[in-house]
């Protein structure tokens, strides 16, 4: 069952709520805490893109083609569209020679209200570029263009590039592939269908790296200092997964997923944090991100300042008056005694 | 308590779902269906509109000023700012002898994308004209113009015009005045805090309104009536409330509030209707309000043809592939036995 997570106030009234679901877990395995069931089950959705990037390291892409970090920061994003996401996109299929009708992750408005006006002003309409997932989609493409994969259905989950990926949200989950529910992301590739514990987990691998055998400690370390040191690459101005890892310096692995669903991992803390509200809304998520932080202990005063408008939105009206505000409204429940 | 109103599908696991509460009131006062809690406090937002256009009936100001049942149509709605929305405030507010500026709504983008695009080709923001409530603040003047009040506050709750709006909330609604939460709205107006079968209640009387004592019936039938004849003035392209009033021809009375907020009035069955979502998104009211209408029998085949888009949202992804459906999972449980 969820939980009421956050309340909507108006005047004296609470207006509305949303309820989720919390699951903190540590890189032992162990529940540590939770809200409503940590074993809720729904799709990782764009959450899972850290792990999604790890071929372009292991393949050997990266280091042929000259990927930077901050070009594998962009693998790992829901980008708002702005000016640098796009020309970092372009700049990554200029260096495995691809054109952007390669991506197949369709086109929306930028995220970025800036951007978008930018296009309308231009008289043009956006392209896939602008999609927030063609920084993933790009990274396919690269291991794609490195193993000699095919490129036209990379998006489908018989394709090779997805069994890999598939095999390694197994590992990182630590859950049975078999038990994984498919289904089609906003940009057409796989999502994953499995319990919030089990994302926690992986984030928390994600936060302890070297826990992971071989290789792979290396990999996921890439990976997450490039999200961690180009936190504006993995989404953009006024986004919480940028400003949450810039406030970080590095301990704070943060990566949104549609729907409500949101992973954190600690490091100093060897934790991983999954968060899925139940209605599905960005609204609901922020406040609970933060506050999940706060009751964790993993957020200063000062970095709880910076992080004010996420954690306490205020409900302006169109005059700018102040009507209400939204606010977290749990705690966090201790599972190890 | 809310119940599971909607759930939204990706693939083969409900991926989403919203709650909330409905309730089902015939003029009688008798509460005859409900789904959650059917006494739900929460603020009636801007379904409240018809009720506020009542003074401008009857002021003797739809008549002095020449206010055609188009405008007032206006005055009732949540518009979205198309061109024949906003050239029709400013016919009012010519008619009234005041400026835009005169508008204390505030001003934000429009609803309707294609409109808001026009605003950005030509290098425009914005005005108080565009705002969704602009109808209802001409109206509002309208009626400050007529009765000769002071146009600079008329927003605030201790202004007579807001006074005998609440009078009138109190009459429609059966409640007690200092029972009724005020908030401010999103266009700085006051909200009415109550519980939703009383404004089910209200809705119930605008489908009877003969059921009305004295010159209330007129007034009400006068209102409705131009809320049904010019609904594209209500809400816009693509709206729901347009299309079901369209759909409805004559027999529905549908108005939209924010946070979630629907309700309609059935005149052939002398019912009132009241949706509140928890989560006070619209994504998963539309669903209800379909459903609740559909099992109710007061949509035909033909009819709920017309509102698939609403009743069964498909969801596409950025390459329009089908990845799921919004689906209504609710049965009205019967009150009266």
């Amino acid at each position: 069952m969820s939980e009421v997570l956050v309340e909507v106030i108006r005047g004296e009234l609470v207006e509305s709520c949303h309820r989720g679901y919390v699951a903190v877990v540590n890189s032992q395995g162990e529940l540590v805490y939770s809200v409503g069931d940590p074993y809720h089950i729904s799709y990782w959705r764009s959450s899972a893109k850290p792990i999604q990037a790890i071929p372009v390291v292991e393949s050997g892409a990266m280091e042929r083609y000259g990927i930077t970090l901050k070009e594998l920061a962009l693998f790992c994003a829901s980008h708002s569209g702005e000016d640098f996401h796009v020309e970092g996109v372009l700049e990554v299929l200029k260096k495995i020679n691809l054109n952007p009708e390669e991506l197949r992750c369709g086109s929306h408005l930028p995220y970025n209200k800036g951007a978008e006006v930018k296009l309308w002003e231009k008289g043009l309409t956006p392209s896939n570029l602008h999609c927030n997932c063609s920084g993933k989609h790009a990274g396919m493409l690269v291991v794609c263009q490195q193993k000699k994969y095919p490129l036209d259905d990379y998006t489908r989950i018989e394709h090779p590039l997805q069994q890999e990926l598939l095999e390694l949200v197994k590992e990182f989950c630590n859950y049975p592939k078999e038990k994984i529910i498919i289904g089609i992301d906003g940009c057409g590739v796989p999502v994953y269908g499995l319990p919030i514990y089990n994302w926690a987990l992986a984030y928390a691998y994600l936060a302890d790296p070297f826990i992971l055998e071989g290789q792979r400690g290396k990999t996921v370390k890439i990976i997450t200092d490039a999200m961690t040191q180009f936190p504006e690459m993995v989404g953009g101005t006024d986004r919480l997964c940028t400003d949450l890892m810039k406030v970080g310096k590095g301990n704070l692995i943060a990566k949104a997923g549609a729907e409500g669903v949101y992973c954190i991992g600690i490091k100093d803390q060897k934790l991983g944090i999954a968060i899925k509200m139940e209605d599905g809304s960005p609204r609901g998520r922020e406040p609970v991100v933060i506050e999940v932080l706060k009751q964790l202990g993993a957020l200063s005063d000062e970095d709880l300042a910076i992080l004010k408008k996420y954690h306490y939105p205020e409900n302006r009206n169109h005059r700018k008056d102040l009507c209400g505000m939204i606010i977290p409204k749990f705690t966090l429940k201790g599972v190890l005694a």
